[in-house]
């Protein structure tokens, strides 16, 4: 394979992981079956800075292929939007099964987009790897949103590549953020791995609780409720309202007991309704005033730059481990070492170093 | 370097990581310059079944040894004391700084060694890396515990080898259980990220808190509180008792908020005070209960069997990522790279590339 000074990117040995080829960056014409019309790098780079959604979305759906032809080009167009990205406020949304994500989301984005605020919406979604059927399912959930000139609302299909489903995102908020969108959503389930990733990569973290404690919130990651810079009771409205208003002093009690943030942001429970707009503008300014106070502390720079340096190594990480576990000999190997583990017939310690050895004897 | 079937335990290739040499597991006689007796490992194993101590002691001392001729008997004799290993409970002691975890483990272990429980009490200790002066320092902190017949203090010093303090712990939990201690006490400091290690090593994890609030607890780390199955708040006694017990009522709201554990046990609060010997007692009971009602759901045997699984794929993660960022081209480019990524030049994912193309291509 030829390499190109200052594009080395290409990685080799293991078997199992995409293998980016070299192709020139600017020409990115070729080999489409597709019918419409394909950029080049500085024209979707052109496209992204002047607001073009067409472009943008193309970007997007370029970041997120896992075609080896498609890397290059991708990563480039990334390049050039990063010095564009920082003008925005990442918001990471969990919530537990039933909290009501799409219907809040709508809600608050309606109300930002009315302020003059250009929303962007990435939600992150690991049940599916079908992108037409995500963008389709977001489009119905979110259909006063979706349609507002002031918003874009765009799923992450989950993928199995370096990085996965946090990479792609990642990336896409770098897009976004050049496309001059100023407030961005990542939402995410509550029940799986994504969390973390999705906290790794938004400058805030709300999490939205229904009322009540135990049965209902079941369904959430431990450590999640440890993550959250404002913990929202969703459905406060009607005869829930008493509830909705125990739960949240439940909460910020729950909140006052954990150990101090690292921003010095003291974590906040509120409670909320969709579906009678209350709470909804609280929400907002608080966002707005937790900005404030990080931008003025200088955290919320720090963070970012942090988020940056640790998801490099996060990525590293994972590619190591991908390699590792798609070796032939590793592989065929770890469920005869699990069953012994399982026996208590070998120590985890002796088991991981015969697999370290079959590694690195090739 | 030759290799014996069965025994295939040596790591090669990578730079900066000992690489135990192969050695006759039943010959240990040689290459010391102490003045002790040396066993055989056969010595050792019957030593520590007939709980001689001083032969206990010495196992740990082998085990914890970085010196490459004494891996291969130090894993020899764990795994034959692996099958004796398992008629124990492991408990988790942590707990905010001034919480007094020395004096609850005096108190607790007293108790529970005077109902005839044989106590073992190991702890991790990452600030030290001398063996000598922890040892002292820990027979100075529990004075009457440490000499007491039917217990055995012995502190953890911290390690940068494969699986760190984890690994030794683990390890040395084993050669305590076969030398028949039926109570394993792993304490830990609350603050670093041994917690997490010490939570994926026993049964049960035990969080020693103080009265009050906020400021209090900023020492310990968060994530900490939703790994306990009992939260005590400490030196509930004098004029502290009301106080205390309204911490306890705030902490077990709290943990009821949070989502249902993996055991389906449900954790508690409580209060005590070890220079009034009271709460201490009840602890000891709900660690017998929890015990009794994780072994009847067969839980307590499961977690076990996945904690071997777990930490075999830790330690293999651990290594890998020792391996790569001891390279020399990837260590010498870290710090340009991170230098790169806070400057917002570079995309994380193309810094990743670029490190693993160096390792790699070797």
């Amino acid at each position: 394979m030829e390499e190109k000074d200052g594009n080395k990117l290409s990685l080799r040995i293991q078997e199992g992981v995409p293998q980016p080829p070299n192709i020139n960056p600017d020409v990115f014409t070729k080999n489409s079956g597709k019918k419409r019309k394909r950029y080049s790098v500085s024209e979707f780079v052109e496209g992204i800075l002047t607001g073009n959604r067409t472009i943008l979305s193309q970007a997007i759906t370029l970041v997120e292929s896992s075609l080896p032809e498609h890397f290059n080009p991708a990563q480039s167009i990334i390049e050039k939007c990063l010095p564009h990205s920082s003008r925005s406020i990442r918001v990471g949304i969990t919530g537990v099964p039933g909290a009501g994500k799409s219907t809040f989301i709508e809600s608050f984005g309606l109300l930002a987009a009315g302020m003059g605020k250009k929303i962007a919406v990435l939600a992150i979604d690991p049940s599916s790897q079908n992108t037409k059927g995500s963008i389709l399912g977001d489009k119905t959930r979110m259909e006063k949103l979706s349609v507002h000139p002031n918003v874009f609302v765009r799923p992450s299909p989950s993928a199995g590549t370096l990085g996965g489903v946090a990479r792609k995102t990642r990336e896409s908020i770098i897009l976004c953020e050049a496309a001059g969108f100023d407030t961005i959503i990542v939402e995410t389930v509550g029940v799986g791995q994504s969390e973390t990733a999705v906290r790794a990569m938004v400058d805030f973290f709300l999490l939205l609780m229904l009322t009540g404690a135990g049965d209902e919130i079941q369904g959430i990651k431990r450590g999640i409720i440890e993550m959250a810079d404002v913990i929202a009771i969703t459905k406060a409205d009607g005869g829930n309202i008493i509830q909705a208003e125990n739960s949240r002093v439940l909460f910020q009690n729950a909140l006052s007991l954990f150990p101090g943030t690292q921003s010095g942001w003291k974590p906040l429970a509120l409670t909320c309704s969709a579906r009678q707009n209350t709470g909804i503008r609280e929400i907002l300014k608080i966002i707005e005033d937790y900005a404030g106070y990080t931008k003025k502390t200088g955290y919320f720079e720090e963070l970012r730059k942090q988020q940056e340096v640790i998801r490099m190594h996060d990525m590293i990480s994972e590619y190591l481990k991908t390699s590792f576990y798609n070796q032939e000999e590793v592989k065929s190997l770890v469920p005869e070492l699990e069953t012994e583990l399982y026996k208590g017939t070998i120590t985890s310690y002796k088991a991981a170093l015969s697999l370290l050895n079959k590694y690195f004897k090739r």
